[in-house]
């Protein structure tokens, strides 16, 4: 058979290294196409000048469109049988990505699992993306519950691997250059600082953008993740697609601009949970927590870990019920370190 | 609060500067998706020898997207609370915007009244946008009508500042360089001069497109105008957004290409009226009248002026009712200056 | 009149030259947008390093990018009037297309056959791209039935061109510079070499797209064709609008990516019928037949003569009923050849 049929839980092993296809080149393009399909106003990655006046050469691609790229490519790879994806860890932006670069991606088997049924195992990966000087941009560790095709399949040594429930500040890869000692609030669009943020506050970020069809497909397509249950609307009686968790991602995170205008750059994503499935027709609204404050090692740059939750509907700060599970209107649950001036 | 709240009428005060936030740098991206977006083929827009046979360095990206820009830096400043847009005035193109250049906007608050209601109050402000070596690239003048947020706060003294009914044709700012003598009528598309258009002739541009909400999404996020009732369909039944007014704009402006094909550059806009609501689903067409012509100082190019209007449904040429009213099917009411070949 | 009234049978006559308006320059933007229209992954056209590797300058815009540029010129010249598209013959691809470039395109009249109801009439072109040095990217032939406006006109002497059925491999434009000697499959993403399909051989490339309204207008304009039956709902009581076939065929051949990976550069089309009809709404899938193989000059290149079929669900590998006509549910039978490793 000349199609990819995909890996199943039998065909990994721990150590394998399994480089992803498709090296994908990045321009002015992608970046329009991220302002066109997320609200996203963070000045660094929209203007030249402002990246430029905090010490990066010029304004970098979106860094959730550098995960975007970098975890599409993995997805042939990695994620074709998977029945379920369980979570995420230890993700690290390592270097801007700018137009004009091309990346790459692959993924080495760090844990694997099989369950008692038999039929599935779960499998750890640590998926990084490279770009055209063969220099890392960013890491991430996911795994994932993974179909077996031949059920009489040893099952393998059970290996799991220990993440850091979160990533510690002082891992966090600052940019070379980045410098936020001359930082203008105004063209950033708000005047709070690190230090205006208690931990345990919380901001509603008050906008909701109405979810179509044709906006998440662009969007999946654009980082050549081709799941098909992101295309395909035969599978469901309705003709809906399920939409590509990262599109909630990015979607929460650039509704966040309100409130956190200068959460300029992610430094990591410490965990994060796919609540609910998200349809075309969902209005997606988001709220954030301050979870922590930390110092970094550059000039004017500090550090806040952050709670990001979209929802589709329902009250802003409200998460999960008394059976501990989340609410049916909680699509994202966001663990993650930005930059922000001091 | 960390999120922004808007200003209110009595947070205006007739001479203030407010400086929007978020300049943005543009690419061939936001070039390929205006054409994307709208049936845009006016040749100085789409190919750069032919806009460097015109005289100018490169194509620039399309007037009305400049416009947008700077329209949409301002609307977290300056229309986050306005209850009614009212009118524009004296736009004025100062200076092309090419890709690589960095937008930013400013607005200074020209005029205030406050309404016998006092409730609300009108707002005169004269937006500039600017682009990264601080040029102004155009200008223009809006009122609208804002909330009061405190009922109690005086009226301010009464001001209403005197703008032009019509550009003076030897006000518009003509690109430095431009020249259409040797201008080729066959790669424009028609052969229609300055000179063979006549005072009262109408158009009717034929064509249609039908509006989905993905595109005006897109288009609208594209300018990072965050307006939330152009993106957000929970406060409706039917579940639709209002269509921010610039799409129409740009929507009727592209039609027009068909039997306007030379009128290439926008030089001024007198006046626009959004005359009615555009939803997803209304089909917009498109029908002009010449209402002016005039000479200005640049070899082989002369100025029109157009009446453009743009419709869903309904016959062309039909404007207004007996009471002196837009007819339900008129969506948009231009007045404005281009620069075309004589 | 001002608007364009189209070209009618009688206005043609054989060895007219018909130079089509609106050059166009294409940047990353179009690149972008076609990886976010369509599920494009074939490596060369996603990764510059991967281009140069395999002896290109950078990496070129989608060849069928440029087969809907180079159409969409013609037509507001060509086929305003036309009652249907009748065929293709004899498209080559014989320059790449890079950002940067500015293309332009000219039709010649080879053929005129008035038809015996003496309202209509088939007419024949050549269409030829060419860059902003005027060296030609790609040229092909079509032929569709055209309405005659002064059905008095007297019926021009009937000639019919002869185009080959096929494109001899010995006549397919190898692109200076081209070497697959050093081909890296794994970052391409299928090991499979020209020799390794048999003639006869059928893929199914398993995967679907559901199409949206906003996804092949967008498309549709990004090509400048501006024929109206894609963007205006009004004609048909369901909204639908006739989606262009060109949007079908790079959708199928972006598809064909699993099972044809390394399928890399289109050669030249021999042939295509759009069999029915397609509209926002269906699913299109794609299977391929391999046709026949052949060599080149080119080291490391070699050809492979295919047939690819879009479908709106129904079984793959069904194509025509026993009354020899096309099943309801076959949108696009193109018979192609691809440039791919040896």
């Amino acid at each position: 058979m000349k199609t990819n049929p995909g890996r199943f839980f039998e065909d990994y092993e721990v150590g394998q290294v399994i480089r992803h296809a498709v090296p994908r080149s990045v321009s002015g393009g992608e970046r329009a196409l991220y302002h066109a399909l997320y609200p996203a106003r963070h000045a660094l990655y929209s203007s030249n000048e402002f990246a430029r006046a905090s010490g990066l050469p010029d304004s970098p691609i979106d860094d959730m469109a550098a995960f975007h790229i970098v975890f599409g490519k993995s997805v042939p790879d990695i994620s074709l049988n998977a029945v379920a994806n369980l979570g995420y860890a230890e993700a690290r932006w390592l270097r801007p990505v700018y137009p004009g670069d091309t990346l790459r991606s692959e993924s080495e088997v760090i844990g694997l699992k099989q369950n008692s049924s038999g039929k599935t195992g779960v499998v750890y990966v640590r998926t990084t993306g490279f770009n055209q000087h063969d220099l890392p941009v960013m890491e991430f560790v996911r795994w994932m519950m993974v179909r077996k095709n031949n059920l009489d399949a040893p099952a393998p040594e059970a290996v799991v691997p220990q993440t850091a429930a979160v990533v510690d500040p002082s891992d966090l890869v600052i940019p070379a250059g980045l410098d936020f000692s001359h930082y203008d609030f105004g063209l950033a669009g708000e005047p709070h600082r690190v230090g205006d943020y208690e931990v345990g506050e919380r901001i509603d970020h008050v906008d909701g953008v109405t979810i179509e069809e044709a906006e998440h497909m662009m969007a999946t397509r654009l980082w050549q993740n081709t799941s098909k249950t992101h295309f395909d609307a035969t599978p469901r009686a309705d003709g809906k697609r399920l939409i590509y968790g990262g599109h909630v991602i990015s979607m929460a995170r650039a509704l966040s601009f309100n409130g956190l205008a200068n959460a300029q750059m992610i430094g990591a994503i410490n965990a994060g949970s796919h609540a609910n499935p998200c349809f075309a027709g969902d209005t997606v609204r988001a709220w954030s927590e301050v979870l922590d404050r930390a110092e970094v090692d550059a000039p004017g740059v500090g550090a806040l870990r952050l709670r990001l939750v979209a929802t589709k509907g329902g009250e802003a700060f409200t998460l999960k019920g008394e059976d501990g599970k989340y609410l049916p209107h909680v699509l994202l649950d966001l663990d993650y370190w930005v930059l922000m001036p001091v």
